[in-house]
């Protein structure tokens, strides 16, 4: 745990630590040491390199990728530096070394280390560098592994997150509950990071709202409902009107009041009986405890035959007082069906009993969401306004890594590159400027590399555009705005935001 | 960073803290201190409950699960306290609840806690629970997310590591590769670690190593080898021999003597021309380096025609200084067909120089490797010796995610259900005794479940085993051993081992 203690110190030189303690210049693969230490012995560790960090195909077979993690790799070369304790752990590791090199990864961190990076949340595309790495050989090779770590799994759930939105559409709610399925807890820390950074609006997970200041929604589980074993378990019956004004004494009764009232009304009489007790006394309680925010989990036992009524007849009993609910949520069955069925008993309430505004309450629906199911409740017709995603947004279950590469471009100004018998595999050689280029409306249009000292596309200039590999795709672009994609980062610069 | 500063003390009442600093009480969704104020409105939040943690179904399309993350379960809730700042931001998220309530959460640890759990490591299936947890209802279901989070993805890469362990065999060695690639830093971390528990050999990830204790393995990358420009680059060229009797000053020549001898062999004519020299320098700087431990990545050119031969020329110059070289790394290609040619020309070698041993050489394969590549390259008829395993090990590609479930099964001893329209969704409700029942030859055959108060199954005495919900899945089952599967832990316990 000597790692939690040292990070206790939360920044250095003004930079705060990776948002995860564990996140150290340990957390890399042993080759990068083994690397280092042939380098060193070859005297060639102090070589200027240039790496470039990509992908090579989008991911969840689409079009786009949103880069994220960007900060968190700033953050980790601001406060690059080896304890006692890990040159001491690597020595045991590399027992056959000698002293100096050690002496010299004790001195190093990464003042000499420059990033240059496309802003955190933009669209990226295969083969352009979302950061370009220069420095000490053998320290960026150091850094190969954690910034791919930070790269690779935050890019992805920003980009499911992205897709997610595009799917939902913009007026939905989307909130992410994925915190027991990820892999592990920082994978539900970061999943609920990233995917706000993609277009969700709020999080379950109450440790990364802390951490990121992201909305935190939640409200009751199946087993707060199947707790109660009926309405004499409530001894507090007493709630106050929302306005201070009054105090109703036994909110009990005005519940089992209105759900006789909603049994009795002509237009539902008959389309449910006895409602569960249990659920009655989860939801009443609720309500006690949350007045201002009631917003009932309605499957336990039964949707329409238990779950709506009851809730109505709690809801119905707040607005008696004074509160609005806020609405129910399901998490199982058929979606689109029980979605509209609730929705016209929500209708059906409001049109007899006066209650104005009652059949336009939130209907959220959870259970294994994913683009497809939303796709497909979308072409079904449905009445949710907010969806709550876990597992498959989470995890990434389409497609559960990104492949981010790390790869040599340049050392002492010489090009390099790595060949394949697999075309896509082959790296492109030089340090690279990367530029987007707008249209006339202003949407971006392409984006482009050139040599490090080539000359940029010009305002208004003819510029053929060629792929690198691909000999057909070629096209003529005359850009009306150009920006260049990556910005200069040192281990001393501020957090990109 | 609160949470690390206040976990960078290591433990409490000498039960370490969990193992990433990130899992605090706040790692948790809302709606667990949402109904925990809602039980405390209700006065039932010490009520005593007793909830299941299990599966619904096996992953990867299997017949077995492995179990693991017990033992940070075990961590968590024996340090489990919320400091004051905690409280802060629960007061500002929950901004209408009673300053009563916050005093009961800044009260509460796990002392009244208890957990009753299969051995970690342990095979487990479907519907039997991993872990029952008794205690308060409202401190349970605040456990509720975090031991899901670190449970679920815990067993489900050991249940990977272990198919991926099934399919290559007992006789090859498994190397967990995939730091780079998994779903953050602790899904890297937790990677290595349950890979290692689910039959794994060693771990590229220092970090894992060092906290775990797992061996560490690694060389060098393709950047390492494209990094050099040709042999006059090394500078220091003397190597002493393995028992430190004489000194070679110019081991470079060495190896291009070899080389030039490995060319003209009369087997090897022909088959391969001018080699890489940018290669080759990489090569010889690496065993100048690491005499006793030259293992090379011999793939960044070209196998046969330039990485095999540069090892071979290199791995000969040790022999003659009394190092014996580690083998070679494939990292793309066709891995059966290029572990068998270079078995081949290993064998040629030790056969045309007389070196003993060599034709042994280990092959080490990786660029993404997974349960069914291995296999297709069983089938196939590879040489390979070792394989390295990233991507689809860590991440477990294949599925995800695991889907554990936590839930309420009795309630101050009264059996509390879920319903569902689905039947595999339906929870078996009681607190249960669970068994494992063992034949004549000493292997497992069935587990069951009983009532708490039920008689235990007796050795020697025939016994029906019925399916909780398949009416024709019966057996007569006569057990030779019976093993209780839920051992007691409480918060003062000490690690399970």
């Amino acid at each position: 745990m000597a790692e939690a203690a040292a990070n206790g110190d939360a920044r250095r030189g003004g930079v705060p630590r990776p948002t995860n303690p564990m996140v150290t210049p340990l957390l890399t693969d042993l080759y990068q040491f083994t690397m280092a230490y042939a380098y060193w012995k070859a005297g060639k560790h102090l070589d200027r390199a240039v790496f470039d960090l990509y992908f090579r195909k989008n991911p969840f077979g689409g079009e786009f990728t949103i880069f994220g993690g960007l900060e968190e790799c700033i953050r980790f070369i601001a406060n690059f530096k080896f304890t006692e304790e890990e040159i001491k752990f690597l020595r045991s590791v590399m027992p056959t070394c000698e002293d100096g090199f050690f002496e010299y990864l004790s001195s190093i961190d990464c003042s000499d280390v420059e990033v240059y990076a496309i802003p955190e949340g933009y669209v990226v595309f295969p083969k352009v560098p979302l950061m370009r790495i220069e420095g000490p050989v053998a320290v960026i090779q150091l850094l190969e592994t954690p910034f791919l770590s930070l790269v690779n799994y935050a890019s992805l759930v920003t980009t499911n997150a992205a897709r997610h939105r595009l799917v939902a559409g913009k007026s939905k709610n989307l909130l992410e509950f994925g915190l027991r399925r990820a892999q592990g807890p920082d994978g539900g820390i970061s999943a609920s990071r990233y995917s706000y950074m993609g277009g969700f609006d709020a999080t379950s997970n109450v440790a990364a709202g802390r951490l990121f200041g992201i909305p935190i929604r939640g409200t009751h589980s199946h087993a707060f409902v199947s707790s109660f074993m009926g309405l004499d378990e409530i001894t507090d019956k007493a709630l106050t009107s929302s306005d201070g004004s009054s105090k109703c004494e036994d909110f009990v009764s005005l519940v089992q009041n209105w759900l006789i009232k909603i049994q009795d009304s002509s237009s539902l009489r008959g389309t449910f009986g006895e409602t569960s007790q249990s659920e009655l006394a989860a939801f009443t309680s609720y309500a006690l405890a949350f007045p201002n925010s009631f917003l009932a989990l309605v499957d336990t036992y039964d949707v329409m035959r238990s779950g709506v009524p009851n809730f109505c007849a709690v809801a119905l009993a707040l607005n008696d007082m004074g509160y609005k609910a806020v609405g129910i949520r399901l998490d199982s069955g058929d979606l689109a069906y029980l979605s509209v069925e609730t929705r016209k008993f929500f209708h059906v309430i409001e049109k007899d009993f006066g209650v104005v505004g009652f059949g336009k309450m939130n209907i959220t629906a959870s259970n294994d969401l994913n683009e497809e199911t939303i796709d497909a409740l979308n072409k079904q017709g449905h009445e949710v306004d907010a969806f709550g995603i876990g597992t498959y947004l989470v995890t990434c279950y389409a497609q559960a890594a990104l492949g981010c590469v790390f790869k040599l471009v340049e050392i002492n100004k010489q090009p390099r590159i790595k060949l394949s018998e697999d075309v896509t595999k082959v790296s492109i050689p030089c340090k690279k400027k990367c530029y987007r280029l707008y249209g006339k409306e202003g949407y971006p249009l392409v984006d482009i590399m050139t040599g490090e000292d080539e000359p940029g596309p010009k305002i208004g200039e003819r510029l053929l555009c060629r792929h690198p590999f691909i000999e057909s795709k070629r096209a003529y672009v005359v850009p009306q705005h150009v920006e260049e994609l990556l910005s200069h980062f040192t281990s001393g610069a501020s957090i990109p935001t």
